[in-house]
């Protein structure tokens, strides 16, 4: 190991240059006008993996290509499959960027590029750490395959259908995936859970057309107030969602993991300072960071009804409207999530209007046990590349992949964040610490190592 | 009056011609380019009024001129102030007139005009009426006045100053005002009762921004969620509102009041045509029309938070807002409802968002006793005019200047709607029938005789 890492240390300015000529690549993936881009990234991923003398594959089909390699696999050894995508976000509003998104320049000690953290410079340290063990001759103590995607920032499905398809290609120990964030810049963290999503649109319809209030307000039901009513009607007094069965799935977090969470320094003072609210509010019962990370929500995206200009406008609406949605935790299913919150809001609704309920778009909650030998494995990494003790954390989003590879691979998803949660991802200004670079792959290395130990 | 209804049979051809004239003059007040249009008719109706002996002022001030004119007064005998607007709407959307708003035609019995029944077509009838008897040399039963305004349609303080300023030049006995509509083309009616208004907005901030619906969901309070319980809130399961004291001073109907009004042919049927929603709705113990014209409302005429485009953006919204109005009846207090609505509205607001109450605008709501002598004298009239039974009914929305006649003069306003409530007025096509106008005329005719009888 500290032949490795004296070798990390010498390399420094190297994998720097490197990182950044992955960086100048502007592979937008949102952007048709950079399809060319993209197919440059992919081949800029692909001649490194062919250069460490990993078996490389460019699979192209209907959208952006994916990129597959391995490396030679030895049945003794476990086998870690990496995880990330090299396409990144559109940059705009670019006037707002201190230099140029797609040439990066490094300010004490941090790189600004779009894809710095998101997802370049996280997925490269893990090339850079096969490239140490490659580099100095020693035998990688573990079969490492890559699976790298250029549709994420776009929402594709290649890597999904890819993964759906070929479990036994993809056969692994476990996935590493670099695509969260530290818990803070002194706290290195592996994310152990991710919340799901149900995304609905509730349509409310009542007279033909919008009717003037004085004519005939109080004798029809008016859709403004009808929707204000089925959506004060998804949560009760306690802040707890109303629709039947809601709960009926949720894993409670048992006393060690609330415990673990709640040793995090996150209480009223940080919530208030992070969102500029008036005070904290939710779920009765709960601290902040469970209600954030491992509890499930419903929340009102958008409401609309009626006349919202300047001054007063006399109408009953014709229409009204909402988006809701439900961040979800395990073992919460999306589809008999949408169902009952179909049937509830079709109870909530008061006569007089018709209402309907879309759903836009579902996707399954995460989690990772964090007594599994890998997951601790990735803890002992994370604390021999920062050289800091490392914690499990929560993530109130989703990463829709990582619950396809679970179905799919039967295997823990280890999520080993590089970034930090300010790393100004998808904003301008996107940035990455070389810190962070450097100790990212360190940490791939220990993994490796730790991970071999757990013979199969 | 035989004599006088045989003029008036005579002379149908000329009042038409006439009336046309005073239609082809675009006196639209909300646009600036029409203010010389606007001069022109009050200028219009300046010179006939003159040519009938009356003496005649046209004020002139901040506003748009009012015309005052008034007959010689003898004190022996009541007298009657006849207000009416020369202003008139906008003519947008043009491409949906059959013929050109200010080109008055005449097509089976009706006039196709911009303004015709509102309301220089109901306003002309009385001058015509003047016309009989001076006409005729028939000595006028009553002292007549009139006081037009220009600002009606865009809702100028001009004759609201002046009446405030001259209650001892503008005494009377009765207002008269013809700036409603028949129940239905075979009902003359008088209208009795206006609603008030008062017209809130509710801003609800939380957040500084929109936050991410993962990174914060379930955390803070969601201004959209809040907003739906504040409105919500708003009204009980008995479609009652909840504003305490809300109901304190309304009047109620009496059982007479109630047989009337639900003696009209009006139900769950006409009001799904009329609508087109799915059925009726509202406060639970009153017919559709007692709750359409003597009970008061509390409606959303808009709602907004977040994001109401295609597809889902999650979020959490950093701001929401409804605008919410109440239409009153006497004798409830705007001011007085504003002021218990905001306090009502502060105490549903949940923690963890600032609340803010807008008062936009109030309206007096007006009740005319049915069994004054004046508006029993109007019944007669109507029903001499048209020759059918008249009605009294009550009218869902405001007619503010009518609230600042009954406290300032202290006489009743007599309501004589000479137009049909499919006029399309504000509307493509605004049209008013020969008949309305014709009997209109004999209506005012009858009027002042009935009037005469009432002795000083």
């Amino acid at each position: 190991m500290s032949q490795l890492f004296t070798y990390l240390n010498d390399a420094r300015g190297r994998h720097l240059e490197d990182l950044l000529a992955f960086l100048r690549i502007p592979s937008i993936s949102a952007q048709e006008v950079h399809r060319p881009d993209i197919e440059r990234a992919a081949d800029f991923l692909c001649d490194e993996l062919r250069s460490l003398g990993l078996e490389v594959e460019k699979i192209t089909g209907e959208g952006n290509p994916l990129v597959y390699a391995q490396t030679a696999l030895d049945p003794a050894r476990p086998t870690i499959l990496i995880y990330g995508h090299y396409d990144v976000q559109p940059v705009d509003p670019e006037h707002l960027w201190n230099s140029p998104p797609f040439e990066p320049v490094v300010r004490d000690g941090v790189i600004y590029a779009r894809g710095a953290s998101d997802d370049k410079g996280q997925l490269y340290a893990h090339l850079k750490a096969v490239e140490a063990f490659v580099r100095t001759g020693t035998p990688l103590p573990v079969n490492v395959k890559f699976l790298i995607e250029g549709e994420e920032e776009k929402g594709g499905h290649s890597v999904y259908d890819y993964t759906e398809k070929n479990p036994e290609k993809l056969a692994c120990d476990a996935v590493l995936v670099s695509d969260t964030s530290l818990y803070d810049e002194n706290t290195p963290a592996i994310t152990f859970s991710l919340r799901g999503m149900c995304y609905t649109e509730i349509l409310v319809d009542g007279p033909a057309q919008d009717l003037h209030s004085g004519s005939f307000g109080g004798t029809v039901r008016n859709p403004g107030n009808a929707i204000a009513a089925i959506v004060a009607g998804l949560h009760d007094a306690r802040g707890r969602v109303t629709v039947p069965g809601f709960y009926d799935d949720v894993v409670e977090l048992d006393a060690a993991g609330r415990a673990d969470l709640n040793r995090l320094p996150y209480g009223e003072a940080e919530l208030v300072r992070d969102t500029g609210a008036p005070s904290s509010s939710g779920e009765a019962g709960y601290s902040i960071l469970e209600r954030m990370w491992v509890r499930p929500t419903c929340d009102v995206n958008g409401l609309w009804s009626g006349y919202t200009g300047e001054g007063g406008k006399t109408i009953i609406p014709a229409k009204a409207g909402a988006k809701v949605s439900m961040r979800l935790v395990p073992n919460q299913d999306p589809e008999k999530i949408a169902r009952a919150f179909t049937d509830h809001v079709n109870a909530l609704a008061p006569a007089g209007v018709k209402v309907e309920v879309r759903v836009l778009h579902n996707a399954n909650p995460v989690l990772v046990p964090r007594d599994s030998a890998m997951m601790q494995a990735g803890l002992k990494a994370l604390e021999t590349g920062f050289g800091k003790p490392a914690t499990f954390i929560g993530e109130g989003g989703s990463i829709p992949i990582t619950g396809t590879f679970q179905s799919c691979l039967k295997v823990p998803v280890v999520m080993l964040g590089y970034g930090l949660p300010n790393d100004n991802i998808h904003s301008p200004n996107e940035k990455f610490h070389l810190d962070n670079y450097y100790n990212g792959i360190r940490t791939t290395v220990a993994f490796f190592g730790e991970a071999a130990k757990l013979a199969k």
